[in-house]
Order: C-alpha cells, then structure tokens, then sequence
C-alpha cells in the first residue's frame, strides 16, 4: 500500500479508534462564513491564516502549513509536512503540497486565477521576517491586520468546540478526585504536581497550555503550599509561586508540602486543544482558619460574580461589582494579590488558547454573549503565608452560565499519617 | 517586612535551599561582550531584547520585562512584574519598573542621556504589532535585526551553561533507569509517558521544552510503540507518531503499547532553561531481529559521525559523509523517515532552545566549535511497522567530543509479566 492510501485508509481509522475527534465540513463552513463576516468589514479580501490555533480553528489540522481564505470561494489549504495526515485530518477540499514560501503566490494565482489586493495576517503574533518576506512574495498587496477578526470570531464557542471543551473538564475531573488519593505529607510541590499531569495524561489530557503570546507561557504544574502562594512572579495572576529556578519561576517548586498549609492547585486541563482552567484547594490535616475563613470569601465572590453572569451583563461592570463585595468582606488588601502588586481581572477567556476573549476585568467595558468561555478566579493572598482561591471554566447560556468543571468546590482535607 | 526586604532576604534565600542558581554578574558580563563585539560588527549601536531565552540569557531572570544593552555602558533591565524578584534573580546593577511600553523612550534617555540612532530587535520572533509599537516610541531609529548575534553568541556555551546541561542531563538519567521499572504491557504511550514525566519532574525537570518559532513546539511525551513509530506528522523529524488529536499530533497516543514491539522513548530534559535530548529503545520480551539490526546500525552510525566531530569539523561534510553509511548499510530507504519523507540532518543545537546552532545537516556547511552543544539522532523508519534510534547530547571539546546523556545505550527489554 503506498503512503497516500495507508494514511487515508489505516491511519484515519487509527485515530479514530483512539478517540481522534475530526472537525467536520460544516463546522469549518460555520467558522468561515464568520470569519468572512469580519473580512467584510474591515475590507480584506483575503486571508493567509499563519498561526498554529488559527490555523486549527479554520482548518481541522495542525499540520505544518497556510491556510489561504479568499471572501468567496473555497479556502485552499498548503501543507509542508505532513500532506496526507492534513488531508485526513482536515475536511478542506483543496489540499495542495508547498515546498517553499516562495510557492505561495503561485499555488494562490493558479488556484484563484489572480492574487489578492489586500491580505489578511495576524500581526499580533507574526514575526517582522515572515512579513517582510511576504511582502516582498505579495508586492502589490497592502498586508493588513487580521489578528482582531479570529479573536472576535473565537470568542463564541460552538456546540461542537463546548463539547470538547466539556471533555477537558472531565479530564480535570478525574484529576482532581485522584489527587485527593495522591497528596501526601512530605511530597515537593512538583513532586505532586507532575503526578496530577501523568494521571490527566492517562486520560488524554495534551500537556502543553497554548497561549497567544510571544513569551507568555501556562503550566498545569501550578500547586503552590503554604508561603509559596504568597509568592508572585512574572505571571499576570494573583500568585505565581516560586517555580523550580530562574529559568521557570512560576508553579510547583520543590519545596516540601507540610500539614496545615493550603495547598492551592491550578490545574488546566486540554483536550482536542481545547482547555479549561480549574482550581481546588487541599491542605493535610486542617488549614488555619485565616485562610479558610479567605476560601470562603473567595466562593462568595465567586457565586456573586456568577449571578451577573449573562448575554448582556458588561465585563468590568461585574468586575467593579465584585471588587467592592471583595472589599465589604474585608479583603480590599489581598484580594487578587498582595498589596502593589493586584491584578485587574477576575476572570480570562479560554479555548484554544488561554488569553482568549472575554476577560472580566478593569478596561473591558463590553458585553457577554452567549457560548462565551471564561474561567473565574477570585484568589487571596496572604504574602509569606498562603493564598487561597476558586477557579471554574463557564459557558455563557442564553440566560445565564453553566459552570463545565463541576468537580466539589469543598476543600479536600487529607489525613495526616504520621 | 516590606515586599522588598522579604524578596531580598527570605525569597533569595529560599530559592537557594531549593537549588535555585543565581547567574553570576561574570558569565552575564562575559555574554554581553560577545553580544558587543556582534554589534560593532553589525552597526548597531543599542539592543533592546525582548524574547524570553535572550533575556535570561543576558540578564539571568525570566521575570516579565525587556533588556536594553547600550554598546558602551552598563544595560539597563525594565522590569513590568515582578521588579524585586528581577532583582534577586539578575545581578545587572541597574534594575527599574516599566509600567507601561509607552516609557520605554523616557527610561532610556534618562539613563543614557539620549536615544541610539539604531535599535537592534528580535526580528526572527517579535510580533510586527510589537514592532510598529517601537517604530513609534524610537522615530528616529532605524530598526535592525539583531537575532543572527544572539544565536551565533549562544551556540557557544559556557562553563556555567555546560554544568547546568550536565544537570539535566543527570536527570535524564534517572529517568531512563526508572523507565526500566515503570514500563508495563498494556500501557498506552501516553501513560508511560506521563509517568516519565512525573518522575523527571520530581527530580526538577522543568516541563516545558522551548523552541525558538511561532507554531514549532516540542514536548517530552515522546514515546512511539510499534506501529505509531512509522507515523510522520507536521514536526520536522524522521517520525512524529500518533498523539492524541488532530491539535496534538504529535508524540504519544493513546495506543496500548505491546509484547515485542519497538518502543522509541525520546525524552528532552530541562534544568535552569537548559536542555538535552536522549533516544534511548524499550521493548517488552525481545524486539523483531528487523529492529534490532536497524537499531544496530543507528548506532554505528551515531559511533561514526561521532568521531568526525572536532572544531573545524565542516557541519555538512559530517552529514554526506553518514548518509553515505547509511546507504551502505543498506538503510536508504528508512534513514531519517520514510521514502520521500526522509529529514535532512542528523543533528540539531540544543541549549535554552531546541532549535539552536549548529545542525548536522544538508546546507550547514559551517566549522563546528569548541564548546558547541547538539543532539545527534540518528534514527530509522519502517512505515506502518516501527521505527529506532538513538539520541544524545554531546558538547564539543578541545579534541573531539563528550557525550552529556550518557545512560547505557543497549535496548532495554522489559519482561513478559502474563
């Protein structure tokens, strides 16, 4: 069987058979008509869609390749490696091999009879080579931004992508009832967090965050103990933690766990691409009472915020709302972070990519929308003691919120053995 | 305590006892007049360095912020989050808060007293927004790409580099010796995998593997049993597998691993930001003799490029000189991927990325160099059948070469438990 056959005939049903879930046709033709909507606007006549999520998001693949979108007719998709395993995975019809950038405008003029006058790219994550090279490739076109469009586009989860986005959840499900089974007194921080990762693994979970950003990365190792959670970093969060070294100095660190501390884990899931974002807190034997007393507080803010929660409600309106319930309960100090060094969202997109619209925060007077995602994450900190906090991903309904990672919201208290 | 005396004092001193180490003021002194001499040569009069791996290498914190490097003079590091912990983590003398870009010109000014007439940036990486931002803020500067002098400076490593290799290295080790004990019939990939990685996490692994691109990511879950080993996908590698999606196409599935396969582990480990590269062949009860000849070959052929390495070794020459063996040994067909998907090089520089100078390869016809690090991976595929190979980080010497990863390099063969 030649190599074309095997991947179409053996390698597709592989993957099938071990859950690989393809995007189908309609779903991309959604996606696009959208896509298009926003080219219509901004007066772009075509799009080379150059980033990996992106490039996911209108293809089906991820694939080493472009993906070229003219306002009318069929999108032609160009694949560097690998052609076939694109052809399986993507529902396009027009899939053709590129051997060079250089090829680009010719696979374009041959496929649409002439090039594009204006070409959408995403100048929020390009590099300055690329888009000099294409403008040289592309020199009678005028490059334009296309970066607002995906994000405004993407913001709106459908069916299908809250179907993955409900499997991660269960991922992170299974996580956190198996954690309470793992956590023991004397581990290192990362000693249990990279357990949590091996049991989400086992259940499909894809290790790697995605964020869209040139040097902004996540890690699902975050499980800060007792002071490290009053450790901030270079993350814009409420706490980084101390991280393992200067190269990383955020997340688990390989500072031992003790009994009594708070033990907060912000794990996210993947699945398909898609995450969600949760956090639970542990503690062996029982935490101090300053810092159940701040969990508490915490599911208040949080259940205060999701009462806001609805197409329509404005963003930072719900974040102001919040932040004065988080002062009135007496936590104007270290809610969001030590004082100084607070940040200003209550709550981050989430789907492909972690920094995704909407966000609840100062600056973003703009309205929800139904099948928006976001996690919610109202966090206290205590520097050099501890912090404490609640996070749950939540899909905006048609008048409300449904909350996907739905695992108990009590603290787990494990037994101290000794 | 104020913030900045506990950062000073307690968080400095807790991340020694957690093995943190500091980059002297030295080593940053002695990068930033090869980073110098790179600039005379090239015109340029000032750097501003934004990507991650740059900053910490000239600066010893990944903390949130950007580097100016003034030709003559001390640098001065912008810190946006979190400043004290920049401080504790760099020994640059001149550390400051930059709350917002738009003061990245008046900082400048009032250390220097004027702005340069030439800006040398990542142009390889840095988003074209971020590029626009900064054409704004400097008028009057010409922006110049500066990334050839970064990687040709950090292809070279230090002393203090290389021990720090050397300690991931050592818990690649560990983690090889512990495969031997976890590996089972009846895993997934995926299983196996995660448990490697928690084990190399506990022993500080820092999970994440950097690559310097927008899209290329590369993950330590790569484990290929049996016929996922004969699998291309998207990454630039003689055999990709499985994975888990059509988002994650890449690395370990959910397929059972089983009696007799090959099992293909190749595992990066990561200390302080720097890392290495290890292949290392599993099978549970013996291998087919097919796989274990081809991995005889691989290497004969890693023994052989071995011993062309030496400073002044032609980069190209070594590769011709081993695809020829290959052929002779009678592997043209599967050596470095299926036919018509054969990579072109052997070898790739690793570092604080995994796409560092120099690659072993078709097109580098470059002299290797003293203190040079790579990863040679010499490895065979068998579509639909397996693939083989072996992996090693290895720094160049005086002489010749030094292998960093260096676990035994036999198959390991696990027992038949049923």
């Amino acid at each position: 069987m030649n190599h074309a056959d095997w991947v179409q005939k053996e390698l597709k049903e592989l993957g099938r058979s071990l859950g690989f879930r393809y995007t189908p046709l309609q779903e991309i033709e959604h996606r696009l008509a959208r896509v298009r909507d926003g080219m219509r606007k901004d007066g772009i006549e075509a799009l080379l869609v150059v980033q990996k999520m992106d490039f996911y998001y209108l293809s089906g693949t991820t694939q080493d390749g472009l993906l070229f979108v003219p306002l009318e007719g069929k999108p032609l998709l160009m694949i560097k490696r690998e052609l076939e395993r694109a052809k399986v995975e993507s529902p396009i019809e027009n899939v053709v091999a590129l051997n060079s950038n250089r090829e680009i405008p010719s696979l374009i003029k041959g496929y649409c009879g002439n090039l594009p006058h204006s070409l959408g790219l995403e100048l929020d994550v390009l590099p300055v080579k690329d888009y000099f090279r294409l403008q040289d490739l592309f020199p009678e076109a005028s490059l334009m931004d296309a970066s607002l469009i995906y994000r405004d586009v993407r913001k709106i989860k459908t069916p299908f992508e809250i179907d993955l986005m409900r499997a991660a959840a269960k991922i992170g499900h299974k996580v956190y009832l198996e954690a309470r089974e793992i956590l023991e007194e004397g581990m290192t921080e990362i000693q249990f967090a990279g357990l949590l990762e091996a049991v989400a693994k086992r259940y499909g979970h894809e290790g790697l965050l995605r964020v869209r950003s040139l040097n902004y990365e996540a890690y699902s190792w975050h499980v800060l103990s007792g002071s490290s959670g009053g450790i901030v970093s270079q993350s814009d969060s409420p706490m980084g933690g101390l991280g393992l070294s200067p190269a990383f100095p955020v997340g688990a660190s390989l500072k031992v766990i003790k009994a009594h501390e708070p033990i907060l884990v912000d794990f996210g899931t993947c699945y398909h691409g898609y995450q969600v974002d949760e956090t639970r807190m542990f503690s062996i034997g029982k935490m101090g009472q300053k810092f159940i007393d701040a969990y508490h507080a915490c599911r208040e803010i949080h259940d205060a915020a999701l009462e806001e929660v609805r197409p329509g409600a404005d963003c930072e309106a719900i974040f102001i709302k919040i932040l004065q319930l988080a002062e009135k309960l007496g936590y104007k100090e270290s809610y969001l972070g030590p004082p100084g060094l607070q940040t200003r969202f209550i709550a981050h997109g989430v789907g492909l990519e972690l920094n995704e619209l909407p966000f609840i925060a100062q600056g973003h007077s703009y309205p929800l929308e139904e099948r928006m995602t976001f996690a919610i994450e109202p966090k206290i900190v205590f520097p050099g003691e501890g912090s404490v906090g609640i996070e749950n991903t939540v899909v905006v309904t048609r008048s409300g919120y449904e909350i996907l990672t739905n695992v108990g919201q009590d603290i787990f208290e494990g037994r101290i053995l000794h």
